[in-house]
């Protein structure tokens, strides 16, 4: 790890390219068992990646999001879960900068980077169960919160607690030894499988004073909010790399085992003029998601480079930009992961293959927030120049 | 048994119904573990469903494909590897009218309906590793059958080997004590996981003269490749119950578990303009699909009823008004079973709900032969009056 | 036109099929001069088919909505203005039967068959600048509506206008020599061209007391409303028959005059692969969006002729069933009249064809009403069972 | 002019602008009444985009092809047609350089920049019936020539005519005022329809030996091809320029005219759920388009740098990204002039606003050359790692 740090212009897209290469040998039989990711984050600590949005200054790799999302996008195409599971570590590495007090962004950069640490959340608002009380200078939480992708193997934990008497939220970062969190290893869905996103219940869980996130400063800054911009695009980047998998391993696929169809008079189903067709269409929409995520990237990282000194409009615009390189790549991505199949054909659908883990995995993660209200918000913007409300989501 | 057809005009439909409310309960369970749907079978010999198509002059029930491919669709709803199982044994109970001697018609029909007998079969002709050799005046029977679909808990099974110097392979017809037939026990695929659609070795299997099929009188007619056709509109009946399944599935968890979101600005998710469109343009979709699927079932009906004397014309008509059928129920069952989760919401990809097995099961079985072929075979009509090249799957 | 009338099974398509054939001769040069479609109107009188759902008892030709719809689709390939000003023409020689009293019902009526006459209207709720107002017994009527499809050539004028204090508009009928009704001549639209749908200026209109339309007896029952559910209907067959147009004018120019492409490797346009696919999709499309609306016009008749008993509820089933076929067809009719210069090729743009008209006249009449709203109420209906609320459009 | 080309980083994009203001006031009436398209070409001449693409050394402007194709997308926003003119004469200016020999190369910038020329062709090698023969050392033309957009007001004149005995069709360029080139003034399309793209018979007329194209140095270079893609892409920033100037013309109008719908509960049509959600998908699509474009342009521009060096690899790859976008732009491009009428409404339908006029450009414009074959194309290099087969059109 030491190692891997000192030189700065890493390749970091390379390692995510060989642990792709590694974690795709075994993606099926993950899929099915689902389970704990370790051994997944272990590799993720093995390869250096953990700091990479890190500022050199507290010791992190320096990398862009425009470097990172491009990883997060590698990674996903061995694996949704594991894509996800980054993602999410990237942005929280950066909670502190974005959404805490000055001393927060420098102890949690520079812990992040010092001990390589892996971060996880379970913050979804929507779930108002976790209640957190005063108890002298610090805090008792008790209550259950649902979605802890990760949570079981993470250093440092996020959630989200409700305060009687408070409007918003608490949001607070636990470690991993704090005792009285228990998962109740309930997640069991059709896709993400190995996101280990379960339940977890607080059994009077201590949180100290300076473990609750906040106020950043200035409090109300466009920038306080715009992790949530960041998130959205790191989703856009699973979602893609889900895509552009399904993609490559149909391709190996036809190229291999298909065989042309009885009436198709080729004597090679890569001949097929609708097979073709269908490659030329499906790589057509594949390139435009990527460039349209891409493009907004840079948009996302000059946005970053303003800190608190982003504006609302300007934060509006990246917002606007994101949600649709979200929505396009959310409409692409359920285009490829469904049609592989009819350019691979009726034995494609072995398990052995897990072709429809492709889809399983990105059906259930763009439902996280519906695209109909991204669409909404867009056109929005277009007639009213009206920005989308601030949101978890947006 | 008995009991059931001595009354005439029975309410087949309802019959099915019943049986879907009961495979219904379990078809999440029955999904995740696949195997030989001996139970299945079971409740099917049970409900008197078995001899639908078999003419009352035989002791059948005397229905009509009208009628029969309604009970298909019905079944599919709760699960389509039953309605797949369903369909593929009405088909060859009228294998022996169809493609075989006069005496088989009579012997298989009248067969049938006397001992409650099940068909199945694995005759796809692109797999041609079964080799059948004369033996005396019987025949032996050695190598491999991919696609035995219900093979294992059949009474009468259905295979095609190929000949030495014989141009079509030939069919063939075996009880199930017949010895010599092993199954694989390889299917495990991502759809129609209860179909048991092995591969079968076969060692040294005899096959009696008259178990050979063929050849009908006379042996040429447009009605000896007829069965078909109704086979590929017996799959359209599979998928559109799938697709129906599905739309009832999703309608029941939406208007029950699904939250409206938080910017809908509407207090009940039943009341989100988006989730109203959607459902409303997939409820369309799917009437057009029925509607296009029962006119179809009608022209196949009145071909059906013109025997030996159905002309190469009327045939290449009706498949036209079949693949038209079966193309779209595809398009709109894909269609369908990948967007319920979008009226869902992110929950509904547990999986102890089982909704992703509507697109695994239509997923898998609409690749049984790929509709661009089908798309092209009309336009092909439509510009050249050409009616399409018969081959198993047309 | 007596002579036609004694026959009672008159082959009223068969008919329509003869001027189908004579109207398409000029069709492309209509379009472009538009104007007033006297001549059509003229044909139209002529053949007989304007009384057509006028009931024997008063003289008329007693078709069904069945029968009728299928006529305005007929005329509709020919020129969708026909179309349209047939099919309002039908609908109107109703409206004294759903919405005047006994004694319009039977006025309207035995004037329609015996004097064979034409009507025409311009009820748009949403164009509230022509007032009545009473004078002595009578009333009069001043200020602009626009849309009067037809009027010009009417002899029967239905018109809708606001009265002080009063919630609903008026209905009212006045004869075509009715003085102070002046065409602005201004009706100039990209699509539906020969429909003459200008604005007319009233300059104190006399209207009479027995003119003005209501009420039915019973006063509210759900059949009082069901005239603006026949007319979704009709539209629906008049984008029907646009896009069957469309479609069987493509297929001639392609099997004539379109070249194969240069890399396609066949001898004959109408052997490309692509260009087969095309065609096989259009011909599904469009055999599906016929089958839904048919479907849906015989729930139109059965409902019809339920007359005052017709309940609320079937009226709302029958209009779920209409905004379903209109809204499928819509969409249908849009796809086929964009895509098929696709299968005919660059030289088909030339003006001489007039092939853009279906589209041009497609495109117009599809926008009377949004379709996302039917298909919001199709959706609200399916999970909330809740009918269409009652307007002039639904 | 002079006095535009000393300044060297012109402001070309905000030229085109200018021009596009300018041009977008009259458009509906030039459109109406089709013609020769003198006006617009003077206004490009005055405006120095002419020598846009000429080199410094030649006394261009020097432009690269990432300015200049963002000027056809400029202009194509206020009328397809001049966009078409303009892009087919950016590409010939550079046909010596390309498809000349050296003296060519030379002499056609030169006179380019200096004399502020226009160039126009009519060189569809599909079309065969222009004959050239030799006569002493010149040669001579006969025959008719289709599709000569703008030829009637081109200084330079580009057909390509077949001499007997050689395969391939010779190039060559001739000045306005080579008698014997006549107009047959007969185009009449139902799009670009200021492109004056008429038929030319040839009577007798001569060509000189030294106005022949070719051959380029080397003869058989991947570069001597190159041309036909960057007109492949030109053809796409024009269809991006209709498209656009479909959505900024709905735009207005939506927030302007359009009235909410009456059972939409917003009290305007901006607000309205459907119409913002089609403005966000339109929106994205746009985007996409217009990024897939722009990235492509990178990419001709980098290989038009390499020139005689360019490796038929590097053709092929940039000639697949070029396909790409054509492809994307043309489907998302019909999407958006269809659609944008259901976003306006029914009034929009006046022929005085001539918003059918983006749909009837891009339909008429984008049946060029099949997108089937494109997407085949494509998907025969994703699959086969094989180049388009070297046409005319790709």
């Amino acid at each position: 790890m030491v190692q891997l740090l000192v030189k700065e212009s890493k390749d970091w897209i390379g390692i995510a390219s060989s642990l792709l290469q590694e974690l795709s040998s075994t993606a099926v039989e993950r899929d099915l068992k689902a389970g704990i990711p370790d051994l997944e984050i272990q590799r993720l600590r093995e390869s250096g990646l953990l700091p990479l949005v890190v500022p050199k200054a507290y010791g992190g790799a320096d990398g862009t999001w425009i470097e990172a999302l491009k990883v997060v996008q590698e990674l996903s195409q061995a694996d949704g879960s594991i894509g996800q599971l980054y993602g999410n570590h990237l942005n929280l590495t950066a909670l502190g900068h974005v959404s805490g007090t000055p001393e927060q962004k420098e102890r949690y950069y520079r812990e992040t980077a010092q001990n390589n640490l892996f971060w996880a959340n379970a913050i979804n608002t929507r779930d108002t169960r976790l209640k957190i009380s005063p108890e002298g200078e610090d805090f008792r939480v008790n209550g259950v919160k649902s979605f802890g992708t990760g949570i079981a193997s993470a250093d440092l934990r996020v959630f989200s607690a409700v305060q009687d008497g408070v409007e918003f939220p608490l949001l607070f970062v636990i470690p991993k030894d704090r005792s009285g969190v228990v998962s109740n290893q309930d997640w069991d869905n059709i896709g993400q499988r190995r996101t280990d996103s379960n339940t977890f219940t607080f059994h009077n869980v201590l949180v100290k004073k300076d473990e609750i996130l906040g106020y950043p400063h200035p409090p109300d800054s466009a920038f306080s909010t715009f992790l949530g911009i960041i998130a959205q695009l790191t989703k856009t980047y699973v979602y893609l790399g889900i895509a552009q998998g399904a993609f490559t391993a149909a391709k190996q696929y036809t190229t291999t085992i298909t065989k042309p169809w009885i009436t198709s008079g080729v004597d090679s189903a890569t001949k097929d003029p609708y097979i073709q067709h269908h490659y030329g269409e499906l790589w057509t929409e594949l390139q435009a998601a990527i460039l349209l995520a891409d493009q907004t990237a840079v948009k996302v990282q000059q946005a970053w480079e303003k800190d608190v000194k982003l504006t609302t409009e300007e934060r509006g615009e990246v917002a606007i930009a994101v949600f649709s390189a979200k929505a396009f790549a959310t409409k692409a991505g359920l285009n490829i992961t469904n049609r592989i199949f009819e350019v691979m054909g009726t034995r494609s659908t072995g398990t052995k293959y897990g072709f429809d883990r492709y889809w399983r995995d990105l059906r259930t993660f763009t439902l996280h927030d519906p695209i109909d209200y991204k669409f909404k918000d867009i056109g929005n913007w277009v007639l009213n120049q009206e920005f989308p409300l601030i949101t978890q989501y947006s």
